[in-house]
């Protein structure tokens, strides 16, 4: 297995392209991020790639793979599904010339609904059974938010977005359940409903909010310790919203302790050739 | 089995409604038009229960259930998932207090993909391994169009909607593959725009047109002879308008012939309590 580079020095193999700077990265294409990524690069993917889609995956065996892909379809706001891969298969359009296997930063190793392992290479686990699951990123419609100048707290502060277990069940499916995960943005009481119009012309990423202010309303205790990913600052006069989160298939994969399932590591995307536009709704 | 009434002298169990008058048949409530239909009422859906949406069918064994749900996945157009129930499972949040076996008008029997018969009750060849899928149908967003003064030419003629297997395929998904099935609008040319604009705020509902204009170009010979429904007078200035078609899983069961699978009648729909307004995206 590739160690981890260290972003600060690592050199792109294209002389043209600076992975080090922020620019040279929200320049460079999929296929250039998903290489430096093969090669070993381990750092969030947020700011990668500027207009290209970034998503969640779950991996899990053939046996599992029909509850999983159901309780995607019954909870579609948490798991909007951009593409399955059939079983074996290390490919496919949403990575030409990829392979799902190393061309994410790191990866969650699963091992009966524990975390048993976080790797940058899933070689050595993988199997010809394994089915893999392409699932929407929120990260497709923050880009229109700072765009329309809501601010986005954790791309300003510099972290990875807060993400919280709720106490709203999922939809279950088969051998699948589990609390549903939320990922929190605070936002501008005055641009709340602009986070609302605008996010909702995602469905495929999640789309509108579950939830508005009132954080235990849906069973968060403490907005400054999140269950995945770094809290953030919340400024005054900003309300915490709440969009349904891509690791929740993770979150039912802890509770349902299938033998084997591998998730993404919370931040480390996969950043496919599907363009954010291409889930924008009329 | 129940046997087929005639529907001019079929008598509702509810005395105030007239289920053998157009204006009966609109007002009715999904429950009591599910009813209806187990007792044996056999005739097409359109135009009943004005603003609640109706679905297509496609039942089959668990074996085969992962196929037809990555299918479903995979092409999304022709098969909007509106729900999915468990094996076994007769009845669900979509059709609140009815029997999926029973509440369809009428049924068609496929045994190794050759259409075997067509039913109005399946508890003769039900299995506790069935399992069945809620698929949108285009009967949904026409409702929006003739509200837009966008004429529906098979509602004005009084006719089952005629569809068209395409040369176009489906993306295939195990053993399930097939050609795209489409349902085909004759639409004034001023008007084919806004047809385009209305059935897109539905992508649960098969969404905007997948072709316009020039039959030939999707491998469709003649107008006049669809493979499923009735033909429809083409009027002078209009142009035909193709949008994917929830028949399609029956075309794909056709060609991979799965011991059993079950559909609906085509234009004999299921009823459904959810709201046409419920697929609406902004």
């Amino acid at each position: 297995m590739a160690g981890q580079l260290n972003p600060d020095t690592w050199l792109s193999p294209d002389p043209q392209l600076d992975l080090g700077t922020q620019q040279g990265r929200a320049a460079c294409t999929p296929a250039q991020a998903r290489e430096a990524f093969r090669g070993g690069l381990n750092i969030p993917t947020a700011g990668w790639c500027a207009g290209y889609a970034q998503a969640n995956l779950i991996i899990v065996p053939r046996d599992y793979a029909y509850d999983v892909l159901l309780f995607a379809h019954r909870n579609p706001k948490p798991c909007p599904l951009l593409g399955v891969l059939d079983a074996g298969e290390t490919t496919g359009a949403l990575l030409e010339g990829g392979d799902i296997r190393t061309d994410v930063p790191a990866y969650t190793i699963y091992r009966d609904g524990e975390l048993a392992e976080t790797v940058t290479d899933i070689r050595d686990w993988w199997r010809d059974d394994l089915v893999t699951l392409i699932v929407g990123c929120s990260f497709t419609f923050e880009a229109s938010l700072v765009d329309a100048g809501v601010p986005v707290a954790h791309i300003n502060q510099g972290c990875n977005v807060p993400m919280y277990r709720t106490s709203i069940r999922c939809a279950e499916a088969g051998r699948m359940g589990g609390p549903l995960v939320v990922s929190m943005r605070p936002i501008p009481a005055s641009q709340v409903a602009d986070a609302v119009r605008i996010s909702a012309r995602y469905p495929a990423v999640h789309g509108a909010p579950v939830h508005i202010g009132d954080p235990a309303g849906i069973g968060i205790g403490d907005l400054a310790r999140p269950d995945f990913g770094d809290p953030v600052d919340i400024p005054p006069g900003t309300i915490p919203v709440f969009w349904a989160c891509g690791v929740t298939p993770q979150a039912a994969v802890m509770e349902s302790r299938p033998p084997l399932a591998i998730g993404h590591a919370p931040g480390k995307m996969l950043i496919t050739d599907a363009r954010d536009s291409d889930y924008l709704v009329p």
